[in-house]
């Protein structure tokens, strides 16, 4: 199948399109290195070293055994999309080309507003690039669980059939996100629900859990082929934050009490989901939701577990927990449904530890390039607005 | 009270601020012209003609005894909008100043990714603007009933309790919008929501039906206080077009089988609901909804109406079914609540023939100004984004 992956240069985007390739796909991507610029500007950098893309694209190459197609540009820009529409004519085009970070996005009104736009306007342009050049491709978008928040009741998938007042109706589960990104989130999924509506368009509107993970097997033993990992307050994930933490001796940091609770998922079930997707596309004007995670988890038990792989690794390692620079929930009620990729075949890993274990020793080997910027570790985006560290809470 | 009005060169701008003034409260007002420009581009002119801004604030102050303190600029520029708080420092900030045209918003790309950056980035501005410099003003948003779209299901006033599988929360009700210009005021409601969670701002998030009408009492004999009055197929609604068509001699034309239900009000009921939410503000963190409708009517039915009034005034007017434009249902269950504001105190003139008797009676005299620009009554921006003439249906 023809895939065109938007922001390929990302954590994801370059892991899936190895994947996608070693699947025999035909892979191509775009991307204009947003999140190269971004971590620079949190004063970071990925733990793991990347190369230029043209350096990229020849590991690709070597390793593979096949071109990946690359065209830099951005979303933004409508020309640009409609050409590479024209010229890769995808039959599947996976968006993963957002801003991604919710701390990012808080940072003040520039960065709100500009999270918001690029977002919003880039898969805007998609859209309207599809309806106009490939209206029968697959649009296999990123989203976000964070797009529910935290509901006290059950989660469906993207709808839930509803009665009120003795009437029935088939609805879009209400959503409420917590934080400028994730409402950009969902503002697409609401444009992406209406253009399959009104023009016919079919889309996979993906509820992704948390994703950790340094690896694929598909990366072999090519450094140049590993994904970027991030570790920053803003562009690292709470494992991934975790495990750079361990192999540097920094504490460990769940936010406040520590018992929100997420989904989670390993970087290797995060490509074999988003491919089960490409593989399996709906009907035209569907636009149906996937919950995409392995398991939910409360994020000490997460940070405990850490913990006890870096022990066993020789690390020495504590939990210690911060002030929340975050409006939410501590202690909550939650329980999505995550049953359509299982049904379409999805394996989980299950392997939560063992991942834990290559993570960490993946890590060792890029222990000084986390030390550098051990000062991005302790977040000081605060969702009021204000820029200040958060401080260790005792006990 | 102080009331900054953002938009308030617009149709319900200029005559709230009249509304206001005339209630003793202190107004402000900023706009950027938008309106005037996106008229034009269509092709049209307002029915009633509008002097520049100067010409209208003379005129406001000779009449109303009183300024109208007015600064030139736009929401998308956030120093402007800092600045016009610090200056006017609102107690209560009235936000009209988004593109309020669905059928401008699906003319192609451009148009919507406009709409969709002018409303949400704007409103974004605004909410950030607030929190640094008025966190204790009261925003009252302007909404549609459109976001909610057409559910089988009875409509609450933005938030419904819900059972769901044997537990119960108070969530958002699900919007459903059939425009990108739709869509952008759900994607506002749900930034407003989420502003008010996270920074405790106040807001009244109004999901206002369709307003008709020509004038307000306040406006008096002075011409130069009427409002705009558009026609055209992007500005005009229902009631103002089926009007401005009946002076003309022109068919009105309700789209495909026309029992399209909506909610609708006068101008001079959405000018004294603005301010019952205005005088009637909610507790820091709140973000209430009012849906603001006098009742709900078939569109087909207000055509006939139409007709009757203006045959009663000796005008000879006919009834022709068009092709609809729009993806949309042209049959459905519509029955939205709307109590807040009658709990309030809204006292609705329950006076539609009568009002439409005015109507025409004032377009009577503007009716050359709507013969010049006839051709821009029936539509050509269709919903699947070509641009063709709708036909009449036979029968």
């Amino acid at each position: 199948m023809r895939v065109l992956i938007c922001g390929v240069d990302g954590y994801l985007g370059w892991s899936l399109a190895q994947y996608l390739v070693a699947r025999d796909h035909d892979v191509s991507g775009c991307d204009n290195y947003s999140r190269r610029d971004w971590v620079a500007e949190m004063g970071s950098q990925s733990a793991t070293p990347i190369g230029r893309m043209t350096e990229r694209l020849e590991a690709f190459r070597e390793n593979h055994g096949r071109n990946l197609m690359y065209r830099r540009g951005s979303t933004l820009d409508y020309n640009f999309l409609w050409n590479i529409l024209r010229e890769f004519e995808p039959e599947a085009i996976v968006h993963l080309a957002e801003q991604p970070s919710a701390p990012y996005s808080m940072i003040d009104v520039q960065h709100a507003t500009y999270t918001q736009n690029n977002n919003i306007i880039g898969t805007l342009n998609l859209l309207y690039g599809m309806k106009e050049v490939c209206p029968e491709a697959h649009l296999v978008k990123l989203g976000t669980m964070g797009e529910y928040g935290t509901p006290n009741i059950d989660i469906p998938e993207g709808y839930f059939e509803i009665e009120y007042r003795g009437r029935k109706d088939h609805l879009p589960f209400p959503r409420q996100a917590g934080s400028w990104y994730h409402q950009s989130k969902v503002h697409d999924s609401n444009n992406v629900m209406m253009a399959c509506r009104v023009w016919g368009l079919r889309s996979t509107d993906i509820m992704q859990g948390v994703v950790f993970g340094t690896r694929i097997n598909e990366m072999g033993e090519d450094e140049r082929l590993l994904s970027r990992f991030d570790f920053d307050q803003c562009f690292g994930t709470a494992i991934n934050r975790f495990c750079s933490m361990a192999v540097i001796g920094h504490p460990l940091t769940p936010y406040g009490k520590g018992h929100q609770k997420r989904g989670f998922l390993p970087l290797r079930d995060s490509v074999q989901c988003l491919t089960i997707a490409v593989e399996n596309p709906p009907e035209a004007g569907e636009c149906r939701v996937f919950n995409q995670f392995e398991k939910v988890y409360d994020i000490t038990e997460l940070a405990w577990k850490v913990k006890r792989v870096a022990e066993k690794l020789g690390l020495s390692v504590e939990v210690r927990h911060t002030e929340n620079p975050r409006a939410e929930l501590e202690e909550h009620y939650y329980k999505p449904d995550h049953k359509h990729l299982l049904d379409l075949g999805y394996k989980p890993s299950h392997e939560m530890e063992a991942e834990m274990e290559i993570m960490i020793k993946d890590l060792m080997k890029y222990r000084n390039r986390i030390l550098a910027r051990a000062d991005v570790l302790i977040p000081n985006v605060q969702w009021d607005g204000s820029r200040r560290k958060v401080h260790f809470l005792k006990g």
